[in-house]
């Protein structure tokens, strides 16, 4: 295992202050592992709180900032933080206007988010849930009830970001957190697994001409294994499957997302079959990106999130962000 | 090999015809593979070209918009561009106040540039030329006479482009990108080779515990082959480097550029040892990029690129930035 990395166990704690030492725009508390906005809570508007476990950046993060999140709370490599995190989290952002917790569907995370938002209740603090489950591959999987959350949560904290940034109540911001969830669909591919550093070796073998289809972004098992086949026909494969679960209209929001160890370069390639792939179905992306959003450690291998927008959730999408994963206009 | 690609000898075209669909700020002409802003020349402002083999992207393509670069010219993957490409773009940028071209050192890009720029002179066009050449690593290598430019093209784009930006001559810019050039240095660590899709295997083989220390972009052999260590360590081999031909003090603008497969978890956590490395010499990181901007396909590993800076260079490095592959504060 060739990882740039120190100890094992270390993993999180150095990487968090990494992030520290690269963004003054983030208040790292490496610790506890919480990641905040340096400018602290903002007073009036609704706090937005996420997390998970590790190995997924820029998730969750790099997109604490202006139009964001304004707390993460990251756990283990690929584990569940715990709920003391989400508990400190919610009160060092709560600015008076109550809390959202941001939550993939996940059991651990479920769990762990949900006994935090009790625990916050009891002392008096407002805190609602969405759940991000955007995962058409499989219905159940090993970390899941229900659906995985995956790339839509990068949508969800964008567009409810900025929407408590634009100062509306708690309710709202929830709402529409969960509109962008249920607009939203992702499928995954995976070329060659990563590998957790506590394990040492790829989380699953592929063999040399051999692809999974649905990959969840732990690695777990997909659909189908299938053999390696050009760029247009996996982009088809999947958008086929994202257009079944919900058919693609009007205007789309997509995201073409390295799992950690594909080239940019290649993720261009696939986008751009994205898009001949919604003209056909008389749809049109009007906005992307195109990049490494959602990882997982270093997996090669692509997913596709699909959104689709209408003017309110394009407005929301073009409002200024200032994170260090995401970033435009202000 | 399994690559996001179609036809192996359509990556390129492929890949601009992706980021045409994705960046409605681009004009891309994917026939003669000229990349331009969308809103055309300058009108009075310095143009800005540059270009080089694919494969590292996002450099440059990624690097045109508002702020830095008003062309590119990507050639094959690894292979110079033509003077035909450059030609083109130079006309295409020219706003009445000279062209500037930044080029890598490598052979091929050294000889198409310096004949494209030679042609567009005899036409009366007023072009300048900047050489990148920042790799501490070798003194001559493969693809090159002398250092080869790695990293610090992406300063060099930034800064002089902020420069043309705010209305200097073209002398000025040029002396600008010589001066970000001179203060800064690179050096590269692979940890596993990229494969070249039309070579369809591995540019170079390593051991299971094996690293090549220097590395170039594109796989060119670096200085020795090591056993592999801990992120802390190579980390203080790539910085000694670098320290050593140019010593570290004041305040450093410093990318922790990954190579295309290591995920963005293990370049903060070298950053992390960066910052250290740092302040252990009495100097300051004060601005920084962690992510992939010079990228060698799918290679594993990262390089180090810093710039000694001052006030001058600081404000250069903040001025607004609007392209696909790197933004900020407009």
């Amino acid at each position: 295992m060739k990882k740039l990395i120190n100890a094992v166990g270390d993993v999180v704690p150095d990487t968090l202050r990494g992030m520290a030492a690269a963004h003054p725009s983030l208040r790292v508390d490496v610790e506890n592992r919480i990641v905040l906005r340096a400018s602290g809570p903002t007073s009036g508007k609704v706090g937005l709180v996420s997390g998970g476990g590790s190995g997924h950046e820029p998730l969750h993060a790099g997109f604490v900032g202006f139009g964001m999140l304004d707390a993460a709370c990251p756990g283990e490599v690929f584990t569940s933080p715990v709920p003391d995190q989400m508990i400190e989290a919610t009160k060092a952002v709560d600015g008076g206007a109550g809390v959202l917790h941001i939550v993939k569907n996940y059991t651990g995370d479920v769990l762990n988010f949900e006994m935090a938002a009790e625990l916050c209740a009891d002392e008096g603090a407002r805190v609602l849930s969405v759940l991000v489950d955007d995962d058409v591959a499989v219905r159940d999987s090993t970390y899941t009830a229900g659906r995985r959350g995956t790339g839509a949560t990068v949508f969800v904290e964008k567009m409810a970001g900025a929407l408590a940034e634009q100062g509306a109540p708690l309710e709202a911001v929830a709402a529409m957190a969960r509109t962008v969830d249920d607009r939203s669909r992702s499928f995954g591919v995976a070329f060659s697994a990563g590998t957790v550093p506590a394990a040492g070796k790829p989380t699953f073998d592929l063999g040399p001409a051999e692809i999974e289809l649905g990959i969840g972004i732990h690695g777990e098992p997909g659909r189908s294994r299938e053999r390696f086949r050009e760029a247009r026909e996996l982009v088809r494969l999947a958008m086929d499957a994202l257009n079944t679960d919900l058919p693609f209209s009007g205007d789309v929001l997509v995201m073409v997302n390295g799992m950690g160890a594909t080239p940019l370069m290649e993720l261009y390639v696939a986008y751009g079959e994205v898009d001949a792939y919604l003209r056909e179905k008389g749809a049109t992306a009007t906005r992307c990106l195109v990049g490494n959003y959602v990882t997982s450690l270093d997996m090669a291998g692509f997913s596709i999130t699909t959104c689709l927008l209408d003017a309110e959730l394009t407005s929301l999408w073009d409002h200024p962000v200032e994170t260090p994963g995401l970033r435009w206009g202000r």
